[in-house]
């Protein structure tokens, strides 16, 4: 681990398998003998925590803007990076964050409209631009991830992911996409539809690589 | 009236007078037959005051950072800005608001150390840099409105006013000078300490004559 700990995020659609890829990264760490925060966006500081529970309880007839949707993920993303990411870096430690500042680029970027020069002022006012080290972008076809969702969870209410139609998850799907090919150094785009433990392997290792490069 | 309503916000440090001088706008904007439209920032719509919520319960021992607070408060702006503001404005009102976009300059600017292309950048992005046609700044040296209140109040606990030391209110006055003296056009710099009625008589003849411009 390089002494100035290894920032790396998780990113990717609604339903990827973000949190469950963390959670086994976070046990492959143990193992190794890595000290490891496992940390999610928005949230992670008492702040940003009251701050999400704003963004919950707008209801959906009258909604935020996405400038204001924005806004308020950057407020969180600042105390988050400021109070919680920082200091565990500083630290030495590795810090895995379940979305950043690429969700914000996609959800209210490609999806709310909003210009890439309002959102790169953003990441300058709430984090500095400092990116991390390694963005792991989860990809699969939403088609498939709600076929396979609904083979597993039989016939059942229609949830978040459903929620929305399959375009706008698509758009959603183009945005990470985009990102990676834009940022080739510093996201790699995984097969979601890996079983979950080869994924987390091949996950790891690319960690491994990075924080042996020292960057 | 102009078709298109007329913005006016109140400005300027802790005590100077600006809620009582709304009130008595009010007044005199209903006597005279206008429709006028009283907020205040932060605030004016239920996501802008849960946000405002936030600002209040943030522990003084751990404070959020200037950035993360203009954030916030540029969050709960946008808000306030397309769904109160905007709507007002274009049924021909007259909005009248307690504190606005100068704040944000000069708390987080001035007083926080945030760059001018910083607060621009969420100037743009949270009301599209759509300032008030006119800019009443609230004045009057922070010591003597100190021992104004002091000798009205008798020797009470310190307040809010008194809790920051009075170099704070100084750098606070020069900001909003500062403001007035780069946009005369917009802001109009008036003595707090005139009489109550004293001064609501003049702020009321400079929003007749700005509504009688057009502008």
């Amino acid at each position: 681990m390089p002494k100035q700990g290894l920032f790396v995020t998780l990113e990717g659609g609604e339903g990827v398998g973000k949190s469950t890829l963390a959670a086994n990264l976070k046990a492959r760490a143990g193992t190794a003998g890595f000290t490891v925060y496992l940390t999610r966006e928005p949230g992670g500081t008492p702040a940003a925590e009251h701050i999400r529970d704003v963004v919950l309880r707008v209801p959906d007839t009258d909604p935020l803007s996405p400038a204001s949707q924005a806004l308020l993920m950057n407020a969180a993303r600042a105390d988050h990076f400021e109070k919680v990411i920082t200091p565990a870096l500083q630290r030495g430690e590795l810090v895995i964050c379940d979305r950043f500042a690429d969700s914000t680029r996609v959800y209210q970027g490609v999806g709310g409209g909003m210009s890439s020069e309002d959102i790169s002022a953003l990441e300058r006012i709430s984090f500095d631009s400092k990116h991390p080290a390694l963005t792991l972008i989860l990809d699969a076809a939403p088609a498939t991830l709600l076929e396979r969702r609904q083979s597993r969870d039989g016939a059942t209410a229609p949830d978040a992911f459903e929620a929305r139609d399959l375009a706008f998850h698509e758009r959603v799907r183009t945005g990470f996409l985009d990102i990676a090919e834009q940022e080739p150094n510093r996201c790699i785009v995984l097969d979601a539809l890996m079983p979950a433990e080869s994924l987390a392997d091949a996950a790891w290792q690319l960690i491994l690589d990075r924080a042996g490069s020292g960057t």
